[in-house]
């Protein structure tokens, strides 16, 4: 891809923001667009040019990047009335970054071929900060010659791709995995603190010790932080969110028929804390359920 | 601790083998026991002497480690007719490394002070592989004094410790800990691999993916492999085995009124994999109830 | 109401056509639509007659019934092309018996206002053989004007009705609610069954003992004997439709942020069974997962 | 049986007084011991004879009523000092009525068989009031000549039994499988109304309309009742007791390999009331965590 090629970029959220970000100091040129336009303010400053609507951060045979909240924007900055259907033509390219099903890839992928376009999927792991360090994991799947093309845009804004083959929904089904698995972590992890505290052992001590041993690993050691911490009023990544995620893992569950008797616990504790008020804390707030339910009050807690 | 004191050691089966012979290579001098008689005779050959019974193994205000396979069997050995309260005097400690109840350890910890002697739990994290290159990790609790006495012991025998204080059952409640978290991260591997399979993604590389990444850690690493293997009959550890396991986690947490839904999943999980006669596999076993469910025939599943 | 007025009568299949024979032997005159159109042969000649579309079956201030199959089916009868919003006019009534989402209900009634017309919600209880012996139970809401004039019609269906109120999806929660109640009754049955048979007792002495004493109901009496009989070829509710069902329970309850563990199991049950190929056996065909997962391979099982 | 005959009876809490009283008003003499003697004393009144000890309430070929809280209590009357070991002869029989686990009772039948004894198991389902109007149903399982010989003394005060056959667990067996489902429908009820509240509707309505129609029997109408009341404090049987019951059950299935999701279900739903410390209040106090889960605070809730 030749760097003087300019790309579109839309949807600037927390996350969109600093992967925009990367891309213009790594010389890329950006159109960029924001359903709310003032997020685009700073990027502009930088050097982005802001475009009325989707279709316009197109250009016919270029390459642009989605990064939205979830299918139903994803639909609507596609096929919406000033969508990227208006422009998307032979060649162009769609990496499609944010965390959807892999239905609506598969099925975005289909009307883009038929377009002569190509759609490539390619959502990543990590919090808005790895973000900004260029620290995000990416799960790629699509047509060989589209993931060629987008490398370098890729190489800009994480520090690693895994390649998940040709189906447009793959990357997007490793992404839901992770996210299943990343979840079910925290949930045990919960479990085992509740168990230990009740148990009159000191919580940090068993962390500190399983995090440097056998569980020493980013999610084991973030998330046993984040769960000591008990401060859920610093959100990291909501747990209203946790809770689309998951369901995205459930649909794709149901479709392709297979039982996930975790996910089922995950639904349920989610649910409760959805149910009691706790949608806008940071998803490590599922803990407190875990908590109560073993008739423990976490200090601190307001509610 | 005096190198030329003579410490007893009770359990020669898979694990306790390999963890006399690194004191034995570590220049202490043992004397051992073991029900089976058979199994003292390796160790016996490398200068090990054998004694008759769990008394004989314990000088009177000596050490003795015992590593045997579950509670009845400790307490067969400690409070049977030839058992250590024979020669437990004043002075004496018992180095107690078995994965048993806290309940276990307390209760003994309390005649064992009545005796004057010293009780200190340390169970440890590893399969026999990691005992023979002296790896494990150990979770010690107990009275100080008896810990500072027993550490050269355990730098002999493992990689690391940590120390859980003073409550005789608080090492037993970190390893039980440790059990369910990795028996959690097992069950959600196994339901991850089932439901990106289904999806017609390649296991293997979303294993490699994960392990590299957000779960670049020994159990994430060592029980994907173990998974994608789908080679049940080689048996590092009993399925039956990690049921015991898990049914001591689930009396400690009744006991302290902790509910552990993930428990309840696994216990289910390996019930009825207990009752399919897996019992004698790899407790990765667990895993074939994973795919059947889902409606996967595993390769090469023979039952 | 004038029993020589004319009633819409929409969804012929194995509930719809037994209910529109009772309404026809009560001696109300109908108007009849079925997709498929060699269902409405029988019933025309019994009298009824045959319209092109599900518009023709509606006087503009007449009373129609819709028995489909799903909230697709109705929207599709309701807001397609020859739909009934092409007739629905003030003062006519769209009695909705089908079971589906009380959002769908809420949604309709809500459009069906403002064109001047009434929704009233009555989906029932009861298998197609209630259906026939005008035995169905059925629960009611919408506007109190609107009830009274259905009155008649539910009357010549059924043996009793229950009023939830105004709120046009109150009757659709309480049919789910019961749905939910009767799939919890026959997971406990089966688990209850499998239990008692691997403990040496003959199951149904059981089930005779408890359906004469304590639980002499008849969801008990029906299921015990359809579970025990093992014959799930025999057809009365397909699997995957108690699926459906259970879904639009589970949305409801997710809508309405209401943990419900009960319908958690129930859910991994059907999806397991789904994944199994016994989508078009009849729904007690759940109660071999049950068996399976305990070990037991039920007699005559030719999967 | 001749009913000038002496029967001993052991065991004179809420279930034992009141049944005991029955045999009395049937014309039967009793032999009467009770743990605590106060307990005693009301019978004695009318006429039974107060013994010191388990042992001199049988006669050594008589018959003998054991009715007491659970398998430890049992194994006190039995094998204790002065149990009924001392005077259990050839010819005598023990008509176990506890619930106890099916493993006592078979490990006790074949010990009573060796003294030439016989054991027959017979537990009860109903609560103390049920009890007191001779409205009990029974679980009869033991040797064909003890049943026959017991059957008058059933009649006096139950109002039917089920004969399970010879196995001397089997009784108990059927029982536990009573007591889980019982449990199940408990929490289906409680998750049903919740569900229908947080929807708007009027639980008690729900409750009226299933209750006569698909669930009209005693175990879904006198839950309905007692858990629409909300009236924890009244105590007919409390949470603590249903949790050992539910115990024996989830035992009795480990043993036979079953794995019954349901009752995992309960069990979490059970401890995390004990947690919350309500092991105290009636068994349908563990409604309050399905509420409390959907963030619904009941009325008149006081923790």
């Amino acid at each position: 891809m030749d760097r003087t090629h300019t790309v579109g970029f839309i949807g600037l959220g927390n996350m969109g923001q600093p992967m925009a970000r990367n891309l213009l100091s790594a010389g890329f040129r950006l159109k960029i667009y924001n359903r709310t336009a003032s997020k685009a303010r700073e990027l502009a400053g930088l050097g982005a040019i802001e475009v009325p609507g989707p279709a316009d951060a197109l250009d016919p045979d270029g390459i642009v990047i989605t990064m939205v909240s979830d299918d139903a924007a994803l639909n609507m900055v596609v096929e919406g009335t000033d969508g990227l259907y208006n422009s998307l033509g032979p060649g162009a390219i769609h990496l499609s970054m944010s965390t959807i099903s892999p239905a609506t890839s598969r099925r975005l992928a289909e009307h883009h071929q038929q377009l002569g376009a190509m759609y490539v999927a390619c959502p990543v792991l990590g919090r808005p900060e790895a973000a900004v360090a260029k620290r995000l994991w990416m799960c790629l799947s699509g047509p060989a010659e589209a993931k060629q093309q987008v490398r370098p845009l890729l190489e800009a804004m994480g520090q690693g791709t895994c390649d998940f083959g040709e189906d447009p929904g793959a990357g997007n089904v490793a992404k839901l995995a992770s996210n299943f698995l990343i979840l079910s972590a925290i949930e045990a992890l919960a479990e085992a603190f509740t168990f230990v505290r009740k148990n009159g052992l000191d919580r940090a001590t068993l962390a500190d010790f399983l995090t440097q041993t056998i569980f020493n690993c980013p999610i084991y050691q973030n998330y046993s932080r984040l769960l000591l911490a008990e401060d859920y009023e610093k959100v990291g990544f909501k747990l209203a969110l946790a809770m689309k995620d998951l369901n995205l893992v459930r649909d794709a569950a149901e479709s392709a028929q297979v039982p996930l008797p975790m996910a089922a616990i995950l639904h349920e504790r989610l649910l409760s804390s959805l149910a009691r008020g706790r949608g806008d804390l940071d998803m490590v707030a599922m803990a407190l359920a875990v908590s109560e339910e073993a008739g423990v009050q976490p200090a601190g807690r307001t509610d």
